[in-house]
């Protein structure tokens, strides 16, 4: 950036271009400007020593319930406060109640980690503070957005047919998808007529395997297909959908009347990252007319390794696809692509443009609006952009190959310990396992395995998250977080085995 | 923030807690923290000078399609670049393509402006960069999330019966509110069984004026209740929901078998910012057990001001409200309050809770994924809290009075002049208007008011948007920037009388 800093200007005296109006903004109500300096500065500073040594802080917020809460006054304030006393108190009342992401310890769930470039594009962003909700409103944010969606696609190995853009989470970006999948019958005209009330529909069927994330029923429950329309299909011994079930399953419903309006074929679940066989679901779901969606918001960045594309074999034939680079590719939170091979089904599931927001602007021009159920639409892609301009595609793929190798060692501990046990193949960077020593029975072994997890959690080196798998208990270590390295996996192995001979008298409980 | 600038550290020599890895991350493929704080500086000084003066740009961008498409490469980088050379880029590619809705003179649509308080918020916000999915994953961020929601709720004069929450769009808080409506009629089964190939539901029918905001209608066509059960009752002379017309509406429906689901009342339309009679709607939609959500995304935060409450009488009645802070509050893009008076029924429609995402925390908890579609929830709440402290309540109303001020003015300088003639009411910040010269047909003068808003747009100094009225062309000038000032809407007035000279030609086109 070519301005100078406020302190070096200042500091050299020079008067080049100072800002006209340095306090502008002070009769607004809104601080002087000098203050974003001041206190941006600072917050700067705290950022730069927090994320040099996250491990300063538990990973797991010691927080009780109501600390935070009671911590700061129950009313707001009626005279302005100065920005140094908001700071301390987010420094004193809120970081205890922060569940540290950041942490290299943090193991649970996938992780979600920012980076230098997607912090500073933030930064940017939020002083921007556009809508792009139309092109118009500000033209360089939709086209950023579809040129670093499309930069996305060719990362993955997708051909160019995909129109790819941002949304705030998966669970919108699969909403998206089976509203698609809805909208791809126009015959049903469920937008126009709704479904309720009618006698001429069938039940609309959605397929998924056991293991599908909790958001694929979400947007059944949401879009009004029900609940137990979401059909669950059996997984194999790897914790893959089988597609011959998934076969048979769609044709007893269609027999039945029922339409397959869509499947939801994962790569990379939320428990093991088991991977469907999107190749051998593609040809069924193709039979039936239905919508083949691919969730992959967690392990598809990891598809920018040429040696793992193979496992996404078959997303080519799919309908839609997601993947998060907020999840493994070090975007700050609130980037999901969704790519759909037709844009025009969706544009027709949600386009809805009031008289308030026509525009005089070429019909060929995007508005992002018209491809979902957000009107308000934040520049997300700026610090997507910055991420893997700073990174290079090397750089993330270096990274990514880095905790797949992290995932391979630790499964070899467990592997090498006759009290541990796998619980599941390790595809991606996520292990399931247990501790299992000989002669104990499973519901035991069940309790000590969840005191084993309380107690590595309690510590506040390590944070892990469990699942269940055939019904046992089991614990999960999903490597994701950008400064994970062998240390903490290793530390993490020896607070396993330590709360495993301390959870011995759990076993008898 | 108690720790010192990475500079003045090192300036004073200063050796006192320094971070003990100041590289840590370079290894990662992240960029070393020392340019955090060197880049963070110069994107600090770009927003300083930006702030300063955003009307060094025009504020309505004059990229053309494609602009920052071709500016950029059409590939992603394999090797790491320098952010040096990515800021240059944003300043160089991204900032043409901008329109500036921190500009004094962006007066379309409803304005978003972030300020000094909520900057910073969002800078720490994406450094902690937290998943406030569960309660555990960052307690504090769901009770801050609580508790400044409550702040609002507070501002606003209502009671202490509601939950409220943080949304990042309207869109999706409406979307919320008719699932509850849905929800909130437990014998239809809709989440369970979905509406499609049932013949025991009855078309399921929602009431707003024609007036309401397209969010109503879309989040009725994401629902799956169809666009034709959205019930658009007309308006009176004023643009709002004539209450009689809805009663008949209503009755008619149920006479017929179809069940009046909820009833939208819009406290601030889009157009007109008309405000609908709530006091007279809520028995209307009682009477029918139809769910009362209030849109008031825009007008609501003026409800701060004691001497407007009155304007929103009835919305105490209401089942659920929605208030956006990031328009009128000065709060960066991403938080929408939803309060709801039965937290139960939006939690009913909506939670699901698969093993991998159970805890043993407290079963009074609250994990805030379980009241919405989104499970990734990040830290919105920061934002708002440093917003409200450093304005203070007195701040934010006094801005806000200022707003309305200004637009009183500005409908002064349309109604004194025989040219022009105001359009609608105007009872907040936001008015509609029309050139309107004696003894022009009406046909003429549409396009001639196209022709001047065309041209005002095209100047780069002001913004404006437009609508229609009773099927006219009419202008709209919505004040809600936290920089307008008197001097911008004199200017903006001057330039509509210039451009209107300047389409006498079009008049006979």
């Amino acid at each position: 950036m070519s301005e100078p800093t406020s302190q070096s200007r200042a500091a050299s005296g020079d008067p080049g271009a100072p800002p006209k109006r340095p306090d502008a903004g002070h009769d607004t109500g809104d601080l002087p400007l000098s203050e974003l300096s001041e206190h941006g500065h600072a917050a700067l500073a705290w950022i730069e020593r927090y994320l040099a040594e996250p491990e300063r802080h538990p990973v797991l917020s010691r927080a009780a319930p109501g600390d935070t809460g009671r911590a700061l006054p129950s009313g707001p304030p009626a005279h302005a406060e100065p920005l140094e006393r908001i700071l301390a108190d987010f420094e004193r009342s809120i970081v205890p109640g922060i569940t540290h992401w950041n942490h290299p310890g943090f193991l649970a769930y996938f992780a979600t980690t920012g980076s230098v470039p997607g912090i500073i594009g933030e930064l940017l962003a939020s002083a921007l503070n556009v809508n792009a909700m139309l092109w118009r409103t500000s033209p360089a944010v939709t086209e950023l957005e579809l040129l670093v969606t499309d930069w996305l696609r060719q990362m993955l190995g997708l051909d160019d047919g995909w129109f790819g853009f941002l949304n705030d989470t998966a669970s919108v970006s699969t909403l998206l998808a089976l509203a698609a999948a809805r909208e791809a019958r126009p015959e049903l005209a469920i937008r126009e007529r709704g479904m309720a009330g009618r006698t001429d529909l069938p039940r609309l069927r959605v397929y998924c395997s056991t293991h599908a994330h909790s958001s694929v029923d979400k947007a059944a429950i949401a879009l009004g297909l029900g609940h137990e329309n979401v059909v669950h299909i059996e997984a194999d011994e790897r914790f893959a959908l089988r597609a011959d079930s998934l076969a048979e399953a769609m044709a007893a419903d269609s027999d039945r009347g029922a339409l397959p309006l869509a499947v939801v074929a994962t790569a990379g679940t939320t428990s093991t990252t088991s991977v469907d066989p999107i190749a051998a679901i593609a040809p069924v779901a193709r039979r039936h007319g239905a919508w083949l969606h691919v969730d992959a918001a967690y392990a598809g960045v990891a598809a920018v390794l040429p040696e793992l594309r193979a496992r996404f074999t078959g997303w080519e034939q799919a309908d839609s696809i997601v993947v998060n680079p907020h999840k493994w590719m070090f975007t700050p939170i609130g980037a999901s692509a969704l790519f759909v091979r037709r844009p025009d089904i969706l544009r027709r599931a949600f386009s809805l443009v009031p008289e308030y927001l026509t525009t005089t602007d070429p019909q060929d021009v995007p508005n992002l609006m018209d491809y979902g159920i957000q009107l308000g639409r934040p520049f997300r892609a700026l610090k997507m952009w910055m991420v893997i301009r700073a990174f290079g595609t090397e750089g993330i793929a270096r990274r990514i190959r880095h905790h797949l190798h992290l995932a391979r060692r630790f499964a070899d501990l467990v592997e090498g310990s006759p009290d541990w046990q796998l619980a599941a193949p390790v595809p991606f960077s996520t292990i399931c396992f247990r501790f299992a020593p000989a002669g104990v029975d499973d519901e035991s072994l069940d309790r000590r395995n969840a005191a084993i997890l309380e107690r590595v959690n309690a510590g506040g080196e390590a944070f892990l998250s469990h699942t269940r798998l055939h019904g046992r208990y089991v614990l999960r270590v999903a490597i994701g977080n950008l400064r994970t390295e062998w240390e903490h996996l290793e530390r993490t192995w020896e607070l396993l085995g330590k709360a495993s001979v301390e959870s011995i008298g759990i076993s008898e409980g």
